[in-house]
Formats: structure tokens, C-alpha cells, sequence
């Protein structure tokens, strides 16, 4: 006798949940692969798209596409409202909830504005394309207000741009804004110049990129410094309005602002009924099972796992996709084994031709570790097509500074009419 | 004594307003160029984004780029709310009024639904990039609806998606639609297949294509039902809702609908105090001007111009392009001409392979006419980038059926709750 075929239900096709189907390609099991989106976003690149570099379809493809070949999995778009761990059933916001014989949760992280949720709507953060459209669209705005704005206090307002949060993201944000607002679009205005705009990167902590070596934060600093962007360290943001900012007492007169500066995980511990640590993520035991239901598995940004060195993970996608790896062979074997993380390196890029690279025992900086980050990230560019697409634009934005994904699309007539 | 610099305004940054400007880039003038977006868009290939082949970016260019060289333009991102043609003053939305010496009004033209303006939210046409966005939206959410639907005659509606009107945009987005829900997809969703789906397209007159000649609008009847679509002649829409559209006494239940049956033109007879035709096409004289006033002229879309065989010109991009460069060379020079339309063709396209063009004396159709559209199309595209990576993406997606922009974005979770 055979054992029946187990259904496993995968909540969000992130890094983690998508790793987890691949892996099960070969696994006598049915998949179900559940997501609010129709597509996989390569979340790295998410900024190339706020700041024009690329086009939304650059960086995303869709799930079913991914996995048109692999005949074992259905892939379902619905919103996860819930979880039933004794019925063993997952909650549907559309459809019939669906039952599972083991389930993982990769639902990912959002955004925290640390309790200010009115934040939210004048700084947007970084995690799904309209953000990054809704960004690309406030930065644009901004400059075209500037170019018929004839009260000088206004137009270095609206010229003024602040990122909060000095890890990747917002290094990475910083460094693009300053290229966008003072270098590819100078030749395109009448009245503004690329000395006219400003771009702050506010950092509540005493370094850039605190998760990275203290040297490579030191480069990464002055190479940001070079592009144009005033980085003010040790300073916390008080209020946030569509006028102004208020960091360390100082009020800053500006209409742009993107939030880099936290994330909490999804709901999933609430739908779990879950012990979680202070971000919202998971505690997981070593193999990434729930404490007390070896039926489910939580990866990624949505669980708290312990490294080697008593911290927790990073909020990265190797992490992620490991764990959905890991994840995937513990189900296909049937032998729960303890997940450890191989750090291959950690990068940041800064922006058209710097990035630092940390990979442990060696650090990168430079024109080559940009070379190395370009490299590294078309390669896991989802897609063939994307990665020739994406290559070129490169290559040729990287030789002209040209920005050809300019475009302000959406509610512009509701924004155009919020006048300074 | 050198005469006064002429101050020229130029409303609407279309293929007629762009072409005017491009034309006066060595006349002795100061130019302010005034558009409501912040790009140029390439309408042609509009129904491309519209079903997922094309990303926004790769028909859109920055207006200000494409001038960027051109000293003498200002571009304005504001919209005109009027005109004042006694004080030679246009007024705008946001900014302060601008006065004129000479005005060439270029703004292009709406849908019209026949007074039926509540078909709009059901129906939307496709005119902008985010029209097309939704369209996209519309067509990728009812596949991914059927998909999970278990009820057959809500995912047969689901999987009915009506064109309305048959000139060469609706035949354009039939063949398309076909193309994109019969054949793209069909090996990525589990329970749909491609015969499920059915694409109708409904034309109140006899035939398709009515400006083309009989021969090619039937091969071009022929080819659209070889992609599976099925052709309505003589067919009127009496309503249209979110759950069905009626047609000729007929109950089609169906959730996509597309417009692409009628266009009226901009309010611009309104702010001139012009005659108009019926479409609000203006009336002007056979230089472009408008009646009593030789210092403005209307083009493109917005002006009715009686052609050599007694008929108005079409809406359509030659037209604009050379009116544009005719009411420029009228400026420059200080001698308005009548303008003469020089025809050279007249294109439409079915699918990925099929094409009529119409020389007058030659005709073509099948795949050769479909090559010649895709190099007269890339060639005519705005920016050296956006040809060379069309021309890539083209080749790429016929060559794999692949349709690399299926992204699913904006308000999804609004539509995600309409449910059936």
C-alpha cells in the first residue's frame, strides 16, 4: 500500500514560498500555492522601479508563468484571512477555504511606521509595485512642481527629498534620488538645476547600514556623500506631514518622503495563534516548525529563527529562500532536520557604479562590486526574457543616464491639485 | 529693428502637438508646450499594454526628454481649463494664465458613449496608459476568477470578453484578446482551457474596418476568426453592465467589456467658442486656423478638416503629425497655406502574425503586411531605447507565445471583492 498523496498548501509565492513549490517539483504531493498577487516580485530592484530606472514587468512575472511547467501545483489568487490549525484548513477572503495536510505560512513582512500609522500616506514604504509606482509618481510630481513654481521657499521644499532608514533600502533609494533628481533629468528643466534639489537619509542609529562591517558602512557612506545626499545619523524622526519633516528638533520643509525604516511581519502569528517576538514574526523551532504542529512550517520575514550567532535572521531573500528549500526537502523526506543558514554574502548597492559587499571574511567596494551586484542580480532575475531586458537597460542607462521608465501614471489629477 | 520674439503655445504634447513643436525648433520663437501628463504616448500600440505584450514604459516617453535638446521649448505639466481669446490668455488648472501670440490647440479626443456615460465604469476605452492598465487589470482578473469559479456559467461569463466596435482598434484588441486568453495562457492556469473562452466583437455597421476597402476588411474578418474571435455585424449595444452586455435583443453574460466604438473631440470647442461638428470636432479654415482668428490653430483630433474627397481626414497619427508640421511652418514663415493630407497608408493589425495595410492603389495583407506594421510602428516609436527593446520583446514574445507584462496592479482588492 501506498500512503495517500498529501496536499501542501503554501501561503505567498515570496523567495520562500516560491523555493518551497520549486523544490516539491519532484515530490509525490499535490501543491497549492496561494497569493494575493498574480505575481512574483524581485523585491531587491523595487527601487530601480520608484526611481524610474525600470518598468514594473522588468522586476515581476507572473506565478502561474514561473510555474507553467510543473504539473503538481495549482496556483490560486485569494487573499488568506485566516487558518483553521484544527480543522487544518486555511480561510479564504474569495473562495472555499482549502484543507491541508502540511502547511507553510511565507505571508512576508510590511511595513512599520512604529505605531504612527498616519505616516503611512505621506511615506510610503518599498514592498509591492504600487508603492513603487505611487514613490516613482511623488518624485516626479515634485520636480514638475518645482519647474513652475516661482516662490523660491516652495520649490526647495519641493525639491527637498528625505529616506528614512539607513540599511539597504534606504541607502540604495538615497543614492538613486540623487542621481534622478540632480543628474538624468538636469537637461530636461528651464528652471531648476541639479544644485537646486536635495536628498536627506535620515538614520535614527550611529552608522549606515548597521548589519554590515563598519568599514564597508564607512565607504558606503562617503559614496552616497559623493552622489549628493546629506545623511544625518543619530537622528529621530518625530512627525511626518505632506509639508515637512521633523528630525531632531529640526523641521524640514519638504513633500517627499519614503519610508525605509521598518517592517513587522504579516498577520500570520495572530492566524497561528502564535508566540512571536516584538517585529511580529514566528518563533519557530529549529527545523521551522511550529512549536506543538509539525504540520505547519513558517519561512522567511513572517519567522523568527535564531542564528549562530544568537540573532535573529535577516530579513533577506537568501534567507527565505533557503528556508523554503529547507522547508520543502523536510516534507518531501519525511525527516524534519534543524535549518542553517549559509551566508554566501550581503550587498548594497549605491548608485550607478558603487556597491559594498560583505562577504565575511572579504569585503568588496567599489566599481567591482558593482560589476559583481549587476551580475548576481540579473542571474536571479526571474525569467530569461527579464534578464536580456533588464541587462540591456542597464547597460544602457548605465551609458547615457537615461531614466526611461519616467512616466507618472495613476491619480495624478488628485495629487496635481494638492498645491504647496 | 528685428520684429518681437513670438511667444507660440502649444496645447497638448500628442502626436500633433509634438510634431509642431519639433518643427519650430529653428524658428525664431519661444515656445511653451502644455500637457496634462508628464509623457508622449505612442496610442498606436496602447492595446499592447492592454493585453500584457508591452510594458507602459516601452510606448511612453517623457515629453521633456524627447524636447530635451530643444532650447526654445518650455514644457508645462498642467492641465488647461480655458482660453481667453480676447485677452490671447490660456487659462491652466494650477498655474498662473499664459499669454499668447500665436495658440495651436492639440488636445486630442475622448470616448464617447453616445450619451450613455454610465458604460463608462463597465466599459472602459483606451485612450491613456492607465486605461490601459485597467483593461489589463480587467482581462488578467477574470482568468485568474474563472480559475477557482466551479459554478459553469459564471466562469463562461468570466471567460466572455466583448470588444465594441470594429474599426482597427477593436479589431487590433480582439485579435489580441485571442491571442492573450486562447493561446498565452493556456498552458499556465489548471481548470481553463482555451476553449473555454470566447471573444466576441460586436460592430453596429455591416462590416469591419469600414474605412478600409471590402477586400481587406474581409480578409481581416477572416483572420480575426481564425484567432477564435466571433464577429457581430450589424449589431447595436443597448446596455451594458457589470454582469452582461445586450446586444441585438441578446443577453451576453460577461465581465470584460472593451470600448472602442466612438471618440468625441476635446472640450477645445468650448474654450474657443467655436462651431463644432458633431463629434466637437472644431470647424477650421483650410490653413488650420480658426474662423476670425488667424493667431490660433486647431489640429489633429480636435479639428474637423473636410478632405480632398469631401469626407472629414481621420482621427488618426499622420493626420496629427502633418497638421502639426504645417500650422508650424505657417508660423515660421508668416504665410499660412491650406494644408493638403498626403496619404501614404492606412494599417491595421490581427494577432501576432497578420496585418492589412492600404496603399490606395496596393493592398496588403497576411504576414508581409504584418511585418511592414511592425517596422513602421518600431520605427516610429519615440527614443532609440524604446525601438531597440520593442524590437526585442517582439521578437521574444513571438517567437514563445510568452506575454511578459501579465501584471496584475493597482486597486485589486476592489475587484477582488466583486465577486460574480
Amino acid at each position: 500500500m501506498t500512503r495517500p498523496r498529501q496536499h501542501v498548501v503554501i501561503i505567498g509565492a515570496g523567495f520562500g514560498g516560491l523555493a518551497a513549490a520549486q523544490s516539491l517539483a519532484r515530490a509525490d504531493v499535490d501543491i497549492t500555492l496561494i497569493d494575493g498577487r498574480n505575481h512574483h516580485l524581485f523585491q531587491p530592484l523595487l527601487y530601480q522601479v520608484a526611481t524610474a530606472g525600470l518598468s514594473p514587468a522588468d522586476i515581476a512575472a507572473p506565478i502561474r508563468s514561473i510555474l507553467r511547467n510543473q504539473a503538481n501545483v495549482r496556483v490560486i489568487l485569494d487573499t488568506v484571512v485566516g487558518v483553521d490549525r484544527a480543522a487544518r484548513r486555511v480561510r479564504l477572503a474569495d473562495g472555499q477555504p482549502i484543507g491541508y495536510d502540511r502547511l507553510i505560512v511565507a505571508t512576508g513582512a510590511q511595513h512599520s511606521y512604529f505605531g504612527n500609522s498616519d505616516w503611512a500616506s505621506h511615506a510610503p514604504g518599498l514592498k509591492t509595485i504600487d508603492d513603487a509606482t505611487a514613490v516613482r509618481r511623488k518624485v516626479l510630481l515634485a520636480l514638475e512642481r518645482a519647474e513652475s513654481e516661482t516662490d523660491p521657499d516652495i520649490r526647495h521644499a519641493l525639491l527637498t527629498f528625505v529616506v528614512i532608514g539607513g540599511g539597504p533600502t534606504g541607502v540604495e533609494m538615497a543614492g538613486a534620488i540623487a542621481e534622478l533628481t540632480r543628474r538624468s533629468v538636469s537637461q530636461d528643466f528651464r528652471s531648476i538645476t541639479p544644485h537646486c534639489s536635495r536628498v536627506l537619509l535620515v538614520e535614527a542609529g550611529p552608522r549606515l547600514l548597521n548589519s554590515f562591517p563598519e568599514p564597508l558602512a564607512a565607504k558606503a557612506l562617503a559614496a552616497v556623500a559623493e552622489l549628493g545626499v546629506t545623511v544625518l545619523l543619530g537622528k529621530k524622526i518625530e512627525a511626518i506631514s505632506d509639508r515637512f519633516v521633523d528630525v531632531g528638533g529640526i523641521r524640514i520643509p519638504c513633500h517627499s518622503v519614503v519610508w525605509a525604516a521598518g517592517v513587522q511581519a504579516s498577520p500570520a502569528a495572530a492566524w497561528l495563534e502564535a508566540a512571536a517576538d516584538p517585529a511580529g514574526r514566528v518563533l519557530v523551532n529549529d527545523d521551522l516548525t511550529l512549536p506543538g504542529h509539525p504540520e505547519i512550517q513558517v519561512i522567511g520575514d513572517t519567522a523568527a529563527f535564531i542564528g549562530t550567532d544568537g540573532k535573529s535572521l535577516p530579513g533577506v531573500a537568501p534567507v527565505a529562500k533557503q528556508q523554503g528549500q529547507h522547508a520543502a526537502r523536510s516534507i518531501a523526506t519525511g525527516r524534519p532536520t534543524p535549518f542553517r543558514y549559509r551566508n554566501h554574502g550581503n550587498l548594497a548597492t549605491i548608485g550607478r557604479h558603487r556597491a559594498v559587499i560583505d562577504f565575511g571574511r572579504v569585503q568588496l567596494s567599489g566599481v567591482l562590486a558593482w560589476l559583481l551586484w549587476c551580475t548576481a542580480h540579473i542571474y536571479f532575475l526571474v525569467g530569461f526574457r527579464n534578464r536580456l531586458d533588464v541587462g540591456v537597460r542597464w547597460l544602457w542607462s548605465y551609458l547615457t543616464f537615461e531614466r526611461s521608465a519616467r512616466l507618472i501614471t495613476g491619480p495624478t489629477t488628485k495629487l496635481h491639485g494638492e498645491q504647496p
